[in-house]
């Protein structure tokens, strides 16, 4: 498909979408009601690029939902089946919300800035409605807004040298998963150890536009010692490293546990959030299907709505919703929603792509 | 600019897409998650034929959040400032929801399907997370989720004969704001008299897809001769006429008031709904901005972000939120935030549009 993007007020763009589109921006996808860069080149320069050297990202659409106040812990913690009860400030929480039912909201990185205030860094759904929902019905003391903050990601093995070339080389103390404050140009910026690849990273936040621009330029005007480039979230790198997509892989219809966030779920401790009453007899019932890789061979594909896997018996064995080309496999690789009965490897299966069965064998999360 | 749309199953197309597709479609803009076309020759083009014909439109986006049980109607009293106490089945409100602070969260229209059964047609918000965080909260006895529906539009002065040629002449006795069921090939179809234009025309609620997509290869079987084409919601058609757009109009930073939305807002029964504390208080203090329709000249104009309107004295008297030209005016029509101290009428302005400014002048809505 060839069609263009309409834009409007509603569908808006970033503070640094005039330099991408000078860098040469070849596509866009929408995401909570931006516009997110996807590609400049193509998916397998970029995916190989990336893992040698280092790239810079908009992703300015990872908007951030500031929860702050008297009941802000409360709030916070009603909507993730994450104990948050012995968090600290400074660190970042990987944290699924869910609904009532235990079906998946979002999941964001929750950043603790302190016991009274947090920032909700979501995937695309509104979130911001769900806690305004939470808050206003249970007439909570807090204060909820969608923070004017808009992300830029450095991400890839040069990352270190060119954010200590800029920050200095306390940055490179920063543990994954960790946030502090740094200064360029006397500007400060939060900063965590993050970020949508497994290639390691920075996430930058910016809260002033101007600063955000002039961090922006200098990156590029230092990059060439690092071989650094414009990139975006790399489809077969994210899948590769299970790194799961909300929207695509799963949605409001699945559970934690379904999507292999055991870890992340406390549902034998006291701490009080929506679902736990249905996600504690979905974990006694046991579930009946999950996540889990697959490798295809082909070399095209193109997910758009979910595609049944189909066994030699004929049977539906689970269902594709994510799959990109894989320069390291030279075929298919993708995340897929497969019933229990299919879970024991090796598990072949047919699909159909572009009018053609072709065959795939499912995998663990993250492809090995 | 004209980078094209990377598709995921996070951003969905609809059953039509496919369809639209081979018609031609020029351009989408993303919408609830999902794809909606905006163009297939040029907006002009489409203004005058919508004017004259009639036009079928995908408008799939216009997600349906059903909202059934025992509490469904304390659910969606809560969420709205319209009075639903005398509400009816087989009529669509026009209801805006607002959040505690009584900023805007959508502008649906509700369909009471019965006194246990709504259907809250959503502009481009997840209104069912707002939804799902208050009644969790409140332990409502409510069942929420997006319905499987796929709106087709059938817009223009010649919809009524082309759907009566398909319903029968039942369907024109279908009033305004009305809905009801009727059959087509033995298929049951929910058509409500509506839709986002001011040419008159009824929407097509499809919640079968088989018989959904017969319906639309019918209408261009026969479409020939009421001149049918396929279109999208049109611009200055829908600025022109007053329709507000939420997201680019309006959002979460504007309360109903400005939006004059004030028959819609009941303040003095009483009923219960989230906002109500602070539309009073808003009401008492009076508005200090409304929405105004805007005339500039010029030929041409792409809103992606507010832009300020400057009065001859250097002050800047409002904001441009969406614009477009009319082939009416032969200039842009536009709306736009406007201060108080500046809505009497003539008020001249200057604004910069592609790096020049022009004058434009403020009108009432609907632009006449």
């Amino acid at each position: 498909m060839k069609a263009i993007i309409t834009r409007s007020r509603r569908l808006r763009g970033t503070p640094f979408t005039s330099r991408i589109e000078k860098q040469g921006v070849k596509s866009y996808t929408v995401y909570n009601h931006m516009l997110l860069p996807t590609t400049f080149s193509s998916p397998e320069e970029e995916y190989n690029h990336l893992k040698k050297y280092v790239q810079v990202w908009d992703v300015s659409v990872q908007r951030e939902i500031e929860i702050s106040g008297k009941d802000s812990f409360q709030l916070v913690q009603l909507m993730t089946c994450r104990n948050l009860s012995s968090s600290k400030d400074g660190v970042c929480y990987y944290a699924p919300l869910v609904d009532s039912n235990g079906g998946l909201i979002n999941d964001p990185l929750i950043y603790r800035l302190s016991e009274k205030r947090w920032r909700v860094c979501i995937a695309d759904s509104d979130v911001l409605l769900f806690a305004k929902g939470i808050a206003s019905a249970k007439s909570l003391d807090v204060k909820i807004f969608e923070a004017q903050i808009d992300t830029l990601a450095i991400q890839g093995p040069n990352s270190p040298k060119i954010m200590e070339k800029i920050f200095g080389d306390k940055i490179n103390q920063l543990k994954f998963f960790r946030f502090d404050f740094f200064n360029f140009n006397k500007n400060k910026f939060l900063i965590s150890r993050s970020g949508f690849s497994k290639q390691g990273g920075f996430e930058v936040h910016v809260d002033d536009v101007k600063a955000g621009l002039d961090l922006y330029d200098h990156l590029f005007e230092i990059g060439n010692d690092f071989n650094l480039k414009p990139g975006a979230p790399n489809h077969p790198e994210r899948i590769e490293g299970g790194l799961l997509s909300y929207g695509s892989d799963m949605d409001i219809n699945d559970n934690p546990f379904e999507c292999g966030f055991d870890k992340y779920i406390d549902i034998e401790s006291d701490i009080v959030f929506l679902g736990k009453d249905n996600l504690i007899k979905i974990k006694k019932d046991g579930i009946k299907r999950k996540l889990m890789g697959v490798k295809i061979e082909s070399k095209s594909i193109n997910v758009s709505e979910e595609i049944p896997m189909i066994s030699s018996e004929d049977q539906v064995i689970g269902h594709l919703r994510s799959g990109a080309f894989s320069p390291k496999f030279k075929k298919i690789v993708g995340i897929a929603m497969i019933k229990k009965e299919f879970w024991k490897q090796p598990q072949k299966f047919n699909i159909k792509l572009n009018n053609n069965f072709v065959l795939g064998e499912i995998c663990n999360l993250p492809i090995e």
